[in-house]
């Protein structure tokens, strides 16, 4: 079928080639004329007006915005004054939820329809495929269903959960319609607050692997340190890409996550490349909030958090008053960092 | 090449019957005759003495312990009165690696090796191989390579990392040598830790999903109920089996785990089953330990952990001090459970 | 001066005896009319309806919000109605900060002004006092000084802070003009976010305390259960009352929450009364949404309010999930309740 | 009575002080020979010997160590070996108390009596009086009851818990004997670690409170910043050395620590002394790790503890690694740090 694509970054492009490879007629859009005559080459219709883009589609049209969240409301107030009753305007970025749900009422004020997917995939989702979680009415999610399986990964990407039997489930071709509006986007939303929780238990854990030779550094001995009880405990220069590499295969913690973390420390053990100052996205602050909102505990995507947080400094205050304090009571002064 | 194989459970017997796939000669010994003779059907030579065990095996002897860590020095003074300079002794099961250091120590005074290894895999083991992370010398280590890799999983079970070229490195046959005594065990603690903040996050997260429709449950509107200030926010009835089972194929957070967690799902959502009472042990605690020795923050494995303790009412005492404390100053009564 | 009491609960009608001890005029309302008696036998002005209420104060009125959060809204379009041009309303209860900028715009526009203030002191404001967070206009708050004085504790109830010299500063009486709208429940919830941390820290502490004696314990000796390594290091019988009561005198850790915390264990060290089901009232949440907004790391702040939300019961689904991974990848039964 | 003190530095001195007011007769020795001529000016009796020491104290001897915890064992061979039967050794500063255990064990077997004595009150404690924690034999205990009730902080310091009536308890007069050897710095080592997390509380919050002017600052519209929803709720400049102070008197959050808190923030606001490089000194440690062994859950404690770790930078290769993986699925570049 015809989608119009809106936003040809890394993500927009690579997903109308996808949908080119299964012979969907795509029109690409994008502010940067470039960006659009990339895929013009590669057979896809271009559009650098979003009049032009309107015009190249058959009604009921179908266009994907794939834009910073940021810009969401804006392309939409310019785009849906050109829109007709009928049209489906589907946000495939990483929108809040909270703002899928009033946008869908927006819209169908004007007999617009609005799909919220969240897409999960990455650079790598032009061949794996993308997973994508759909939020809107079942009819029009319906409707764009040959669009949704083409960009999902092949279900031969994962081998059949056992105990499944016969005809295959929406879910295991890589897309699910979860839900009304908002819905596609609050799965995506808790999908990246789990990656938050993911990365910082392999985080933590490698950061231990690494310092298990602390037995053999020399120690301070001062009050201001604690004197380490079994040196002969931590006396291991442990190869941690060695030990990524081997829990792929076999092991209980195996993952896509570990499969670049083993790519990542095999070209560089030291990550001598990166300074360590983690951004968020917001998915990992909204997760929490919703959370907090639902009354449900998560100490473990909270903590993965706020290490980002803590990463750039942002916890700095709060440990300037600690040692004041410290100096307060017990007249402790700060040791300066090793040299 | 021979192994004596010294307890049959689940793990142990999987383990024989795995090398014997790969023609290794294994002599079996438990104290259970009937686990004996379950192997020796199969194949297995049986012993149901450790002296006709010990007898059995050619010098220098190689064993393998696969029994409870709270019985290996038993087992271990009983067997090694019997063995003779050269012999070499293989604790398979979850040991703290301190114990490792001091029963290498001990068994070097008799001229015995010592090797530790921790291996993953679990119940699928048989099947798909044993992820193995080995502490010990080095010519003893490469002595054992047979079984090591006997015991791994088959290259092919994960796509090669990217980047990796020319001959194979041994970790990416899902075995590696760690370091001296005590390193297998200590990279298999960490490998725990890590697993328990990796299920902690996916369970927190299905947590969320579970309770996206809290915005339809009446609310008590009492000064003792926070409010929900959006309910409208909070009214999706999502499908968790059919969410897990779509995060397999393409997603960021696909893992092995995950793939459990779609088919515990699948057959049971609500997880009637299951009352909560989520055991821990020791890996998990040991990782934390080792942590703090190292000065090393690990807040998300320790809210993993902790979890686990809570969920055993181990909280409960700190909980009642708080309902105490909130009487105190403010009056405020506990409100009872919901009916 | 003259000041309108609204809700005459607990804590508005412990204030309005406070403010009649200094000599100043109150007008009480309520909807329960005993309330009102029992505050004019005090010698309180009373009214049983806004339009008493609003008669017997002279202008620019001055009414103090003393009701639950949840009905704030409801009785200020009640009240609003029948105000005049330079009245003042006070909001006394525990209103989110957010809501407080809403509703100062919103008075504002018909020429009224609102006044936000956190207090804090609980049950025992009536002779201790209340500390008092303020938001507002400068010239509002300065007009209603007196009563702010009055209310608040006196300056001898702590000593003067080291270094502190010269006249007073406001803030050392007790209450603080902290900034516009807003800013007076703002710091009075991050005050609350901070009474969750220290308490769940006594109570995490003592719950230690209470548990020294596990070493005396018998233990299950199955692969579910951790081994205690040291059982001889967990012999402690500890009263936990008489430490609570001796920490109150030259320690660090010393404070009224304190103070209340040995009160309870000295009339009941094993807190049978309460069932550990501990509710939260709004402002924890807030910190923590608050914190993530600003992007500032409480890890402490947060695991103290995910400790109510488990103490709830909210975990439970997590937890089940947990036992059903365990089960998935290593067979694991769950344990019983011990008996 | 008589006392022997080894160890005259912050601590050890000022004992000496604080028991030479109550008439008791202090033999004071140090190896800095000024350290023992400054108490001697003041009316100790001097030692620069350990036989000297002993030399002149009477039958049964008793001899406070108030010494570094890393050190206490070396000056235990020295002293033991000329010690007789009967004689107590005292060690009043922040020994583990396993190693109370072993020691109490080992000076038994020579006749000798140990006694663990946690004190809190840091600098103050010469005005304010020692807070103590007490392990040992009963009898030992009761034989050294004049010493302890003289370095106690007099029973005025703190009000009497309500409910209590009659003759005061021991505790009430801020000693106590806690229980067996290793008791004293059990309870003490909880102290502390419950000060950290009530460290942690204050210090997020004021974290967020000088954060409350985000909505300020100009952001970042950039895919690598969470835009910041409502920047018209973070408009306060707020005084956080007023909040500290007002918040002493009448609120539910006052405690000696806060105190220290106001002064800090009343002298250096924005605390521009402090690096933010926070030491621990063990007490944290042992506590997480006592409580694991219990299996008791102490998030809150934990978190305070592992903020230390991290505002040394001990959570570095962590986060590199986060970032990494952040690179490696989805091509995001670091931020560097805003200048």
């Amino acid at each position: 079928m015809q989608l119009g694509m809106i936003g040809l970054g890394r993500m927009g492009a690579n997903m109308v080639r996808r949908l080119m490879r299964s012979k969907h007629e795509c029109v690409a859009f994008d502010t940067h004329p470039d960006a659009v005559q990339a895929l013009v080459k590669e057979g896809a219709v271009g559009a650098t007006t979003l009049d032009e883009l309107v015009k190249k589609l058959a009604k009921p049209r179908a266009l994907w915005l794939m834009v910073p969240a940021a810009i969401v409301d804006r392309v939409l107030a310019d785009l849906t004054s050109r829109l007709e009753p009928g049209d489906i305007v589907i946000d495939g970025g990483n929108s809040y939820y909270v703002d899928d749900i009033r946008r869908a009422k927006e819209l169908s004020a004007k007999g617009l329809h609005y799909v919220d997917v969240g897409t999960s995939g990455g650079v790598f989702g032009l061949d794996r495929g993308y997973c994508q979680m759909i939020g809107g009415e079942p009819a029009v999610v319906k409707h764009l269903d040959p669009i949704f399986a083409a960009l999902a990964p092949p279900i031969e990407s994962a081998p059949r959960t056992p105990g499944k039997e016969g005809p295959t489930r929406p879910a295991e071709h890589g897309y699910l319609h979860c839900g009304p509006n908002g819905a596609g986007h609050f799965v995506k939303m808790v999908h990246n607050g789990i990656e938050y929780g993911i990365m910082a238990a392999y985080a933590e854990g490698m950061n231990i692997l690494k310092h298990a030779n602390v037995g053999r550094r020399e120690h301070a001995a001062d009050a201001e340190t604690t004197p380490l009880r079994s040196p002969e405990h931590y006396q291991y220069d442990l190869n941690v890409a060695d030990i990524a590499e081997v829990w792929r295969r076999g092991s209980v913690v195996s993952s896509w996550l570990l499969d670049l973390t083993a790519q990542a420390l095999g070209s560089d053990p030291d990550l001598a490349h990166f300074a360590g100052r983690v951004s968020d996205s917001g998915e990992g602050r909204w997760t929490v909030t919703a959370a907090i909102d639902e009354g449900v505990p998560v100490p473990v995507l909270t903590a993965a958090l706020f290490e980002r947080f803590s990463s750039r400094g942002e916890d700095e205050y709060a440990n300037r008053l600690l040692s004041a304090m410290r100096h307060a009571f017990g007249g402790h002064q700060e040791k300066p960092a090793a040299q």
